[in-house]
């Protein structure tokens, strides 16, 4: 085998810094024009994972703690776990069911169905007293900006919404898919042949998620302001199917809620 | 900001073929040939991705189901799932406890902490009537290879023992470090400030999963036969820590178990 036949695929990865986001901003128009600043621009295929924060920036998902007047039961709350009571208050608005409650911690299941920790609701990132919710519909939101980003440059690309969740049985948060659009989240390989021709009868791979992941590998840390990251190279199948109906969970599925 | 300026992180994955591995082989000589082949070579810095199924194969970590002698237990939840009695074996000898069972479904705890389906135990990718087990000590496998590595072609590199496994709250496997060697396998941000200036106090991303996850999205589908990837230009920290003592969540730490 020489090089040719040796050279296998290859996919790059790199982040995008953006101007701080305001309610009411053109969030695609942004991601263009940093794109299209830092040389790379934004081409046909291209996988862009935007993170959930500038995301609920741009549709006016913050809000002043001093906003949320807590209930009986955020007040409880947040005593036991040493939580501001507001934050709390916005924790259990978002929520559905709180789940699991240890230390500091609060797991919940929120609107969307996702299982994570004080219902994605943040205190970082978002400037002293505020606080950012999830967007309401993170598929949605993942839709809007790939119709604009086609309109803005005719290019067709997939948009993955980004958070990061921890996960039980395994320590540290990883970056997931919370919204996705023009790519099939999740890739089905049952009913192919593995390396012997075996058919294999259990692999479906949770692809939105791992781009999500591969993302967070450029956006870095907490203080570098890279919201958005492009992924170039990977071959994906184009689906209108999002996170919601594709990827989370229904309870009744779950194993271990 | 200009060009320079905007220019951020940008990272590379790219898989390499490696032909089929046997018990015994040099894995780390093959990954180095594989490379230089490839034309990529391996440069100081690089995070090294290895599928466990080739180093379980390299280490003679895989049997043939005609020496497993299936145990009443096994017999009893082989009949429940529908699994063959001897694959069934094979789990409940690597497994310290079953901890969900639902249609062919088994959740068990290895003997490395892995909360996985079917203890890691896998039919896909051996040949028929084989199966194999996950390595002994995965993060002793990674440090192995790392070395092995360095002794090649004098490069310091991270070395990454991926499998594929499911998760509750979503549908959809990916990709996570079972072992690894060289990085630190979570990074701790807390501490740390944000955009606005705020004290981070909770964020710790599991790094090593998300360069597994990264990893499988050149690694593609079951019969192509990509065992490896190099992700270059990613800068990690250096450590000895394992993803047995950095990632594995204690089960008293756990919440959903």
């Amino acid at each position: 085998m020489g090089p040719d036949r040796q050279r296998t695929r290859r996919i790059e990865v790199f982040g995008l810094r953006l101007p701080l986001v305001r309610e009411g901003d053109d969030l695609a128009a942004m991601i263009v024009r940093a794109a299209e600043e830092s040389g790379t621009g934004i081409e046909e295929g291209d996988v862009l994972v935007v993170s959930q924060v500038v995301v609920s920036k741009a549709e006016g998902r913050v809000l002043p703690l001093t906003a949320l007047e807590p209930s009986e039961e955020a007040l409880s709350l947040a005593a036991r776990t040493g939580k501001d009571p507001r934050h709390v208050e916005a924790i259990l608005r978002e929520a559905v069911e709180v789940l699991r409650v240890r230390g500091e911690v609060i797991i919940t299941e929120t609107r969307h169905g996702f299982v994570c920790a004080n219902s994605g609701v943040d205190l970082s990132n978002v400037g002293e007293g505020m606080v950012s919710l999830l967007p309401l519909d993170p598929d949605l939101s993942a839709r809007r900006i790939r119709g604009r980003i086609r309109e803005l440059t005719g290019k067709e690309v997939a948009v993955i919404v980004s958070d990061s969740h921890g996960r039980p049985f395994r320590r540290g948060a990883v970056n997931v898919a919370i919204g996705s659009s023009g790519i099939e989240p999740v890739l089905d390989l049952r009913g192919r042949p593995d390396l012997y021709g075996r058919i294999l009868r259990s692999k479906q791979i949770c692809v939105v998620d791992e781009l999500a992941s591969a993302a967070e590998l450029v956006m870095g840390n907490a203080d570098e302001g890279i919201p958005v990251a492009i992924i170039r190279g990977y071959e994906y199948r184009r689906s209108e199917l999002g996170v919601r109906d594709a990827v989370v969970r229904p309870r009744e599925e779950d194993l271990f809620r």
